[in-house]
């Protein structure tokens, strides 16, 4: 099977990569920006292009969800299987007149960071049987963890990343933002941090949660809104307020 | 050295066994929760009382804030250290005639879960440079970063841990909270939150925020407020505007 990688970004790479590292062969990868595609090519010896996209039996697109359906539009080989990699994009938006896919990767990708492929997630809808068992044969081959997932199941799958990954680093940033403003250093907070995670898997996390908002701790409370502003304040009172409301309290 | 532990919750158990883990007798654990002691006691082979304090050359209170002040005006022996293990509190609170002092672990602490303590860092601030050395001394046997620090730092600590702790967690309750809705498992999302976790020991949380805020992807953020309301919707909305707020976007 000839497979075309269209991308040249963090999801672009990590895909990229671990199909090369699990010995599936790339027929190339495709995309805009040349000095990004260079260096993955160079890393991963796979073929690259900026202009002309090679023939080939399964495209996946890792770009930008705005940018899905104009790349789509490129892939003009009818006997091809064509899969977006996006959380919230129906298959259906795929412009073109091929078989078309999702395949979703449940993880956040930077590319200087290394990653176990085999634990990421991915959810994979298809429009026929055939295709789900290719999809499903090749993702099987990079992860322990492949399933099926209607576009309305996604949406909500990536909804709760956006909660449990994008805003929990937001929270570090903010927390970082307190710690250097007062010179301590934010290594401090990396065993807590840590403990905050390995917690929840062992124990619920509506169980296992600590702090003055759950304890119902006014003068604390009170005590911190007068040490911040801003965002951070508006950060502050919604989450205690969400906490108090999910304890009854 | 006589040391006494007043308290029967999380922090007295885990304070009181990494004590005993590190070969430190305690010469008493006390409360008012007669079942939590007792078990407390049991598990860790040391006296406890709920009636008569034990005299002592150190008492570190490990109550709720709101009783750190009604617990440390039962101390009366007056050539003792009193410290309570506060994040928000002056030691100065702290209610009799004795050497005062504030001994602080930075941690999330759970009955139910074991921790590496080692690796916790104390926060301690003492009237003397004696009691300093005494408190030093004391926390390094149990962890590897002890460190001085004034009331004034100590509390924006226990703040920055609020956001990288307990907010945290509750975005974990409330990130489950949608999975659950959908029944699709929490454990899917694991991975992904451990590889969160993972990079701020690599990368600034700053450079590694991703999601549809810190793309602006107007788009996915209008089709995950409609899918989101009450508490989750505002934390949404909050989270976004700040994450907005901080790339300039």
């Amino acid at each position: 099977m000839q497979i075309v990688i269209i991308g040249s970004g963090n999801v672009a790479y990590h895909l990229a990569k671990a199909f090369v590292l699990n010995n599936i062969p790339l027929a190339q990868i495709f995309g805009r920006n040349e000095k990004d595609l260079e260096k993955i090519a160079a890393e991963l010896h796979i073929p690259y292009s900026t202009e002309k996209l090679e023939d080939a039996d399964l495209y996946i697109i890792c770009v930008s969800d705005n940018s899905v359906q104009n790349v789509s539009a490129m892939i003009t080989k009818k006997d091809s299987l064509v899969a977006h990699t996006s959380g919230s994009l129906p298959k259906e938006l795929l412009a073109g007149e091929y078989r078309k896919a999702s395949f979703y990767p449940l993880q956040t990708f930077s590319k200087s960071k290394d990653l176990t492929y085999k634990k990421i997630p991915f959810f994979i809808e298809t429009e026929t049987e055939k295709d789900k068992e290719i999809l499903f044969k090749l993702a099987s081959k990079i992860s322990d963890h492949v399933m099926e997932s209607s576009h309305d199941k996604r949406k909500y799958i990536h909804l709760t990343a956006v909660f449990a990954c994008n805003f929990v680093n937001h929270l570090f940033s903010k927390a970082k933002e307190i710690s250097d403003s007062q010179e301590i250093p934010f290594d401090y907070f990396l065993p807590l941090i840590d403990e905050t995670v390995q917690k929840i898997h062992e124990i619920e996390p509506r169980l296992a949660q600590t702090g003055p908002a759950v304890r119902n701790d006014v003068r604390v409370l009170e005590l911190h809104e007068q040490l911040l502003k801003d965002e951070s304040l508006e950060i502050y009172k919604v989450m205690n307020h969400s906490i108090k409301k999910m304890y009854g309290l």
